[in-house]
């Protein structure tokens, strides 16, 4: 029997075509990332059959790959031989994915990219545990790239990831959350990995655009998470692959939230009542119907459209051609998914 | 005020005097010990408090600190300078905390070190996301010595660390495992950091023993595991700063109910039926008596012995003194404690 083309992408709830914008990327990268896909499948293999079991279950439910993306992407328009960062490629997929699988522990998240989150069905045991091991492959695809600097500035980047979702979790009882606490928390868990990736894909490169490459991850990640929280309130369940205000059950205040308390700051009480209480579907209702009702999705979606303007922005250091247009077309592609 | 000497160690719960071996080498290595102590400190710190104050918690609560005198003392008695080792000496420990930190979650257990083990305090949570945080210091630890062949060597023992962990999860519903399962599981959540850190330390070093080192400390790690499994059915709580019997409550079959089952066959029925019931201190405490019956332990030990040997034996490799004598001490002090 002929394996599949992609024999980790093929899974039902996934959206059937993926967005234009990133949809091109991955066409202009169509061989690269099958080597990652490849990768991936080879990396999270082991003699103890549990650990490519949950693996696959997260990593094999498909996912935008958006970080090994935008490595390619930027090893490509930097005038990188792109062939050479699959490995970083794979290990910005595993540490994302072994975020994924500590953060659903944690947060006791229901749905994840459509299916039910891994702790629900593999216990938190076997998600700490296989996270761990995503982390330990990832290490080694990095060190065996064998650019220290590369190292010395990932291993930052995973600091700041720890200190973000804690100070995410020290908040989250209270379910209020102040604005530089939210971009600390968005910056760590989110940006810095892709600033990292944009980085490490432009060491590869013949021009140097280390810096510009990453202030642009850097600020498409804020845009990206922006997004994604301006979608756990205005997404329907189906298209997000997320249960609907599941980070406000979770007691997590994002942009929407604490924009909408700026413009109505009786919603501040609701907020802390409910906290006090232990938020559950009823009690979050009302809150999630202010906050569409006030307007903060709009302001939300604007501080996203003013990152991703930024990223674009730093993109001019970069060689002019289709690839830094691809690069640019991604930065709108993250905030719009949003609207 | 003046700062205590060494102020993650002054914890109540530890016993007041280390035992002979270990105190020894704990004398040879005071200076770089001290710098270990306060590097250990400046490494939890961080602007979330609650990292440095769940670090603590593990960290501050003692522990032999037996893999950073590992490597410290085979740097030296490999003609390095042990100085220079400090910083690997400290990775050490932080991956063995991090370890711990998710082990904990996994295991749900009561006492380590004596204190109430961290995700009863904390959450399962923050155990989680701290050990991460953990884990990425470490990492920027043994990257800033900038040694690309140990850095590609610790990625394998965590990776084998945490198949290793996810074998005796799979296992532990059962209650039974067998021989070579056992083995697989110590050898990779114990031994393979021993290896790293013999072999770590003699990197430093101005003679080539890192073969020998690294099966020094794989022995010494078989050897100080299976000594730990023991104490969990011998020792009283006091002294082992753990719960008796932690493991048989866990599902966790050790060395000493493995060799019990092979002399004593029926007792393979109790412990799959208390398995089945799921364990508790009622249904544990006939296992544990039938295991402390059976001679088990003494075969044990006598286990841990012949790994013990073994790691002495591969000591001749290193240069007479002083120094060797310590780590041949130190490999009878691991089985001795388990007396």
């Amino acid at each position: 029997m002929e394996a599949p083309e992609h024999p980790m992408e093929a899974v039902p709830s996934q959206p059937a075509r993926p967005p234009d914008a990133l949809a091109r990327c991955h066409a202009l990268l169509r061989e690269p990332m099958r080597a990652v896909e490849e990768s991936l499948e080879e990396t999270i293999h082991s003699t103890v059959q549990l650990i490519p079991e949950v693996s696959r279950h997260l990593i094999g439910s498909g996912g935008k790959r958006i970080r090994p993306v935008l490595l390619l992407l930027c090893a490509k328009a930097s005038g990188g031989d792109e062939r050479r960062g699959v490995g970083l490629a794979v290990a910005t997929e595993l540490f994302h994915s072994a975020t994924l699988l500590h953060d659903d522990v944690v947060d006791r998240g229901h749905l994840r990219r459509g299916v039910t989150a891994a702790p629900q069905v593999y216990g938190n045991s076997a998600s700490v545990l296989v996270g761990d091991f995503l982390l330990s492959r990832a290490f080694s695809l990095v060190v065996g790239h064998g650019d220290l600097r590369l190292l010395d500035e990932l291993s930052r980047v995973l600091t700041a990831m720890a200190e973000g979702e804690v100070l995410q979790l020290i908040r989250s009882g209270r379910l209020t959350v102040s604005l530089p606490d939210y971009v600390q928390i968005i910056s760590g868990k989110t940006a810095g990995l892709f600033s990292w990736a944009c980085r490490a894909g432009t060491s590869l490169g013949t021009v140097d655009v280390a810096g510009a490459a990453a202030e642009f991850g850097r600020e498409l990640g804020m845009a990206f998470q922006i997004a994604d929280d301006i979608l756990d309130y205005a997404a329907p369940s189906a298209d997000s692959g997320k249960d609907v205000a599941n980070d406000l059950l979770q007691g997590k205040t994002t942009l929407p939230l604490l924009l909408a308390c700026e413009t109505d700051p009786s919603l501040l009480g609701l907020v802390e009542s409910v906290a006090a209480a232990g938020p559950d579907q009823a009690s979050c209702r009302p809150i999630v119907e202010r906050v569409l009702a006030s307007g903060a999705i709009d302001s939300a979606r604007q501080e996203a459209q003013r990152h991703a303007d930024r990223a674009v922005a730093r993109l001019s250091d970069f060689p002019d051609g289709p690839l830094r247009k691809c690069l640019a077309e991604l930065a709108d592609f993250v905030v719009r998914r949003a609207d």
